[in-house]
């Protein structure tokens, strides 16, 4: 079975880890590999840790941002090892393997994103995606390995597509007795595809502008307010039908366009 | 959480595996590594894989043969790439872990066992085992390295440790509800209450009266417009503290209010 997950590793440090991931991926049956600003790629050392999987890292997109790399997608995990400043929707892997595979289908895709070995994904990063997934290490050594971590969630992946599928038969009803929290079918048949990541980021931009035009967003404004505002966005999961809508609401309350229509009246 | 069970690596050839193996284990709470027959131990080369978990290589006891490892256990899972000749129970790692959580108490100890890295266990010491654990690797590439299939298992271990002590909880409570047709988002600790019915119902006349204000909602227009905003907001489960900023939003967009800033600058 393949599992149509994109996996973005960002700005990868140790090209060993961009090839033990190419081959936790392939073990698991996922094939798209993105590549965001890697430090060393192509790397003889990420070629031998593919051991079989070369060719993922031969087909792998290599792209100078993560907006470029998850241009097309409709939902974006992050990977995150620790709880952040702002709050936003965290789930771990098992839960967040479920939430992807809700989201895809032939016009939606979907991404993990994975971020340097030290330091993760940095806030600017967490707050492109949709959700969070944290593995829960324990408290005492949470020092997961990269390519570990892309394992486990390209496992948990192939797992609930196993089990969807019906190819997990006997496991799959004691998970589901013991986990509860199997099924889940994407709600709202006939709701258009989802909006991607670029048109997300667009409709952000939109409404910044209108925001720093109408003065309720200030240059010296701290960021807090902008992120609390994304927050309410992504979780909405807008179609591509809702963000025409709100960004028609935004251009007619946009204050550097309108005419005052009401004033002139009275 | 510690995860009482121990992980048994047989004959195995890289040293770097075993040092990867007490990494995964120790991240995921497991600390008890037994190793019967290793090609090379102790070594460097596992020394720098295990990273900060090389206190479990210390501690690791060593075998001359299985039986020896696994002589006071109670229930003994024996890792299989394949199936073999011989029908024996057998489970997935979600399922293993379950069964393996089953048998431990104060009094039963479980082991996982791993075989070589190319050969995996013999029939023999399979026949040891109570249950058999296949990770369902990708039938076009299964070559799942050791330590990387140490991960999944330790993994599995873990969740199901969590899960039983009530630990995953918010993700649990998430996972049931995206089961309904509601997109709810996954708990997120440390938000305020959610909005009431009351407070979403002014907040959408709010939002009704500016956008008749700025003439984007006209009284012969379909309701159907103001249906799709109110689905996008119900779907967003939106707090106290963020309606209060989505009407800040609104106040200081609102046509019939604002001085017109932008214009007077231009």
């Amino acid at each position: 079975m393949q599992v149509p997950v994109r996996i973005v590793l960002v700005e990868t440090t140790h090209p060993g880890n961009i090839g033990a991931s190419a081959r936790a991926m392939k073990t698991m049956g996922l094939s798209d590999l993105a590549l965001v600003a890697p430090r060393a790629f192509p790397s003889d050392e990420a070629t031998a840790r593919a051991s079989g999987a070369a060719d993922l890292l031969e087909r792998a997109s290599v792209y100078e941002t993560l907006d470029d790399a998850i241009a097309d997608c409709a939902f974006v995990v992050g990977t995150s090892a620790r709880p952040r400043g702002v709050e936003w929707p965290c789930a771990d892997p098992h839960e967040a393997a479920a939430r992807v595979w809700d989201a895809i289908d032939a016009d939606n895709r979907a991404a993990i994103v994975f971020g340097r070995e030290q330091s993760g994904l940095t806030n600017e990063a967490l707050a492109r995606c949709m959700l969070h997934v944290q593995i829960p290490t324990d408290a005492a050594f949470s020092s997961l390995n990269l390519a570990m971590a892309v394992q486990v969630l390209c496992y948990e992946l192939r797992m609930t597509g196993l089990r969807r599928a019906g190819l997990l038969e006997p496991a799959e009803r004691a998970g589901r007795m013991a986990a509860g929290s199997e099924h889940a079918s994407p709600a709202e048949p006939g709701r258009p595809r989802l909006a991607t990541s670029a048109e997300l980021e667009h409709f952000h931009e939109h409404l910044e502008r209108v925001l720093v035009a109408a003065g309720f967003i200030h240059e010296s404004h701290p960021r807090q307010l902008k992120l609390k505002l994304r927050r309410i966005f992504q979780r909405a999961k807008l179609d591509k039908n809702e963000i025409d809508i709100l960004r028609g609401v935004l251009t007619s309350l946009d204050p550097s366009r309108q005419k005052p229509r009401r004033r002139s009246g009275s």
